[in-house]
């Protein structure tokens, strides 16, 4: 056996299922020890982005590790944008990046680069492989410091020789490190807090936006009155009809600040402490307002779920139902298509038990409000603001979780980056609807320009802000890659494309002519 | 005045006149800096990969560098693989990073990572600015260094706050440090090598592939008999009629050792001593077989023309005229769509003055032996073989040289990675016309995995090399970018596509169906 194989064995036996896969001349050992081996399904993207960003949502939805398979130190770049909105949601990605054989490094060849320094901004834990006899161990040694809770990036850089190199076998799977144990002392705390009265509000993030924590936390809101709020841009928040409303805190600083200003008190779970996503002149990076006190319950690599039972321990809470969201989307919506009208669109038509990945920028904001009571689902935000994150995603999901409607609902400029992610889709026939908002413009930046004191701004800023001249076509781009695509220009025909689109299995593309 | 309009200020007394940009919030002053200063242009990119080749592509036509500006991190990181092929290039190139305000990057922001660990495997000069009255300065240092001989790429990483500060005004231009002198030994030996007899070949590289280098080459070797070899992946080559035909050193490495075996000595002028582009089990790391002397009569950092001048006169040769290639171009071919064909068909049409970008990979391999008599031309290679250089690199190559045509001659699974350079050739009408071969797969590894000794690949393999199931529809996709497209099934089609496209002002593409 050869030491490709026994990382893939390895791999297997550690239950790491999906490799997405871009790989070059380093890595054709791997590539043949996915066929030498039943159980490692391999999915190709056409671009590196593609495939971490899936691998990115397929750790959010099936909380565990995919592979990547990328090549050398430029092709493992490609990937580093997603891989850093992975590290930002504390999704599990185990990379693997072929390198020049041992004994070639020092050639210089023209792929050769500093690899390591490149993967260090987006990983957690990193390895150069010296030896094939180690690469078994070496690999189980990624997937579990991947699996750390609740989530890294580790990296495996493997020269070409350890992968041809000979090998003893796999090697078993190591225990991943769970979460930090939550002190008393950060329990009593928050307890001291939520019992002092409504001044109260809990952030939650992380971990404690799936169903056991945000239930619980829901118990403690309809006893103590305290607010719920979560992580601007969460990487899976369980939402919807049967779980409690939590409120997101506004992306802007000034709104956000807003927000908390009514408070004494901030508690969070599985949440850091917020900051504004920018430095904006006269500003505060933190957006807490003074006077308003912070206490952690829970980092995120702490229990957050079980920080929250022992909350509603300490409170004697009992039995206390929380408020749940009822079962009512909005009615479907008429008329011009605008954010307000396609957020209710697409909230009126969601089927049950569908993930939302939302990387709709300006034209996204309405919905996550008027879809608190639409059929429970998943919703994925970008977590990192490296923009390109939601079709490939989205294609993870899908991977993940191939009997659910994956929705990437996406603005048209952060499509562009990793418009790839269509083909990879129409290969693999994932259920996924991209519902792109055609604005032809970066929308967000205008508004930033505007709020940097430009508001006339001149021909050239104006330019750089615009998609149109020439306009994309993206029902052309989406057919291209072999996906089936309509164009909508109103309300109407957005509900009704929706409605299509939700009852057909496959990926399709519907481009919104805002 | 503030740290951004000083900047721009500053570049343009150094004679930069292009910033191919995909800028972000943290970038907003220096958009608007763009327009209160007049002589910039500002080319956008949808991806950042698009601005970086672009960049590359520019200063191989320019030989001064055009600045990027990129997104902090994340933006910065898409760049890298094509940075990566510039660095190799040595190419001159400034990168223009927006970080967050200085007061901000404690706050550890959704987009905070370590770009200057991100930057340093691309950059020769990196300086993270401190403060906006030295920033003016700082550019000019920035500037000095991309240009240092032949070219490098520097990255200036600058905090917004240094950008919205107050500044002194512009600083003048610093001069960049030429090339290193050639030490008279060096043009001893060389010529004491060319003395010996015919069994001598010059390998020429770097700046030794312009006119009047390749000039002196041509006059050593019509007169001592010695061979003329240059890379296998030139940054700039200038060919065809006119000038002397240069035999490439073949890229696989039996291929290239075969061709060097013959010889007694090898002497470099602007080329490093020729290494495997890959390490493979029981090949060596250098091409250069035991036995062959090699001498640098140039270092890629010395002054390669000079010295082959000096050799000129050192060996009197006097007003000895090269060996010129005529200007002899092959017969239109006829019949199927295969390498040769396509060669042909391209060598047969090509205007005069063109510029070829060759990132055609398995495809484009006979195009260069047949084009040696067809009308003089640049050839521009894939320098650093991350692949996604071709259609970036031909838009800038076109920003640079207006009046020239450019052929992206582009294989298909390279040309996905940075696709989005089309909408960038549209937007500006660039000269540009994309050759694209679309075999349906990454030939190129399917040669490297059975050179791997998989002669019989499996199912994954095979799923993982090719570009089909389902088909890319080349001229959707190109058409979806405002690019005129056609598709082309034999190579009387593709003679009249091509001198069709000869023909017209702006972009447009030709789908070849191989």
């Amino acid at each position: 056996m050869n030491g490709a194989e026994s990382l893939i064995r390895t791999a297997l036996q550690a239950g790491v299922e999906v490799c997405f896969a871009n790989p070059g001349t380093t890595e054709m050992p791997l590539v043949a020890a996915l066929d030498a081996v039943d159980g490692m399904r391999a999915v190709l993207g056409l671009f590196e982005g593609v495939c971490t960003g899936a691998a990115d949502g397929y750790a959010r939805m099936a909380d565990k590790p995919a592979l990547t398979l990328l090549h050398l130190g430029p092709g493992f770049a490609n990937g580093i944008a997603n891989l850093h909105n992975a590290r930002r949601a504390r999704s599990p990605v185990v990379n693997l990046i072929g390198d020049h054989a041992t004994w070639h490094a020092g050639a210089d060849a023209p792929l050769t680069s500093d690899i390591v320094s490149l993967a260090r901004p987006v990983s957690a834990w990193i390895r150069s492989v010296s030896d094939s006899r180690s690469l078994a161990f070496d690999t189980a040694q990624a997937i579990a410091a991947a699996k750390k809770y609740p989530g890294r990036v580790s990296t495996l850089i493997i020269p070409s020789d350890c992968q041809w190199g000979p090998t003893e076998g796999p090697a078993a799977p190591l225990a991943a490190e769970g979460p930090a144990p939550v002190e008393a002392a950060q329990i009593e705390r928050a307890a001291r807090l939520l019992r002092d009265g409504e001044k109260t509000a809990l952030l939650l993030g992380g971990r404690a936006l799936r169903e056991p924590a945000l239930i619980a936390a829901g118990r403690i809101a309809a006893t103590t009155g305290c607010r719920l709020l979560c992580e601007t841009f969460p990487a899976r928040l369980e939402r919807g009809a049967g779980m409690p409303v939590v409120e997101r805190l506004p992306y802007f600083p000034e709104q956000a600040i807003e927000t908390l200003a009514p408070l004494r008190s901030l508690i969070l779970a599985g949440a850091t402490s917020p900051v504004a996503f920018f430095g904006y002149p006269n500003t505060p990076s933190s957006l807490v307002p003074d006077g308003v006190e912070v206490a952690a319950l829970a980092a995120p690599e702490q229990d957050a779920a079980g920080a929250l039972e022992a909350l509603v321990h300490e409170l004697k809470l009992g039995r206390t139902e929380p408020s749940m969201a009822p079962l009512s989307p909005p009615p479907k919506p008429s008329g011009a298509l605008n954010p307000i009208t396609v957020g209710a669109a697409l909230a009126a038509t969601l089927p049950a038990n569908a993930i939302v990945m939302d990387e709709a920028a300006t034209t996204g904001f309405p919905f996550f409000a008027v879809s608190s009571s639409a059929p429970r689902h998943s919703y994925l935000a970008l977590t990192g603001g490296a923009i390109g994150q939601g079709l490939p995603c989205a294609t993870g999901a899908a991977i993940a979780c191939p009997e659910r409607r994956v929705v990437a609902f996406q603005a048209d400029g952060s499509a562009m980056y990793t418009v790839q992610a269509l083909w990879t889709q129409a290969r693999e026939s994932l259920n996924v609807t991209t519902l792109l908002c055609n604005n032809r413009s970066y929308r967000i930046l205008q508004v930033e320009l505007a709020r940097s004191g430009v508001t006339e701004p001149g021909r050239k800023a104006k330019s750089l802000m615009s998609l149109a001249s020439p306009d994309l076509d993206w029902v052309a781009l989406a057919r291209g890659m072999g996906v089936a695509a309509v164009r909508v220009q109103n309300a109407d025909e957005l509900v009704a494309a929706l409605e299509r689109s939700f009852s057909q299995q496959g990926p399709n593309f519907i481009e919104m002519m805002l």
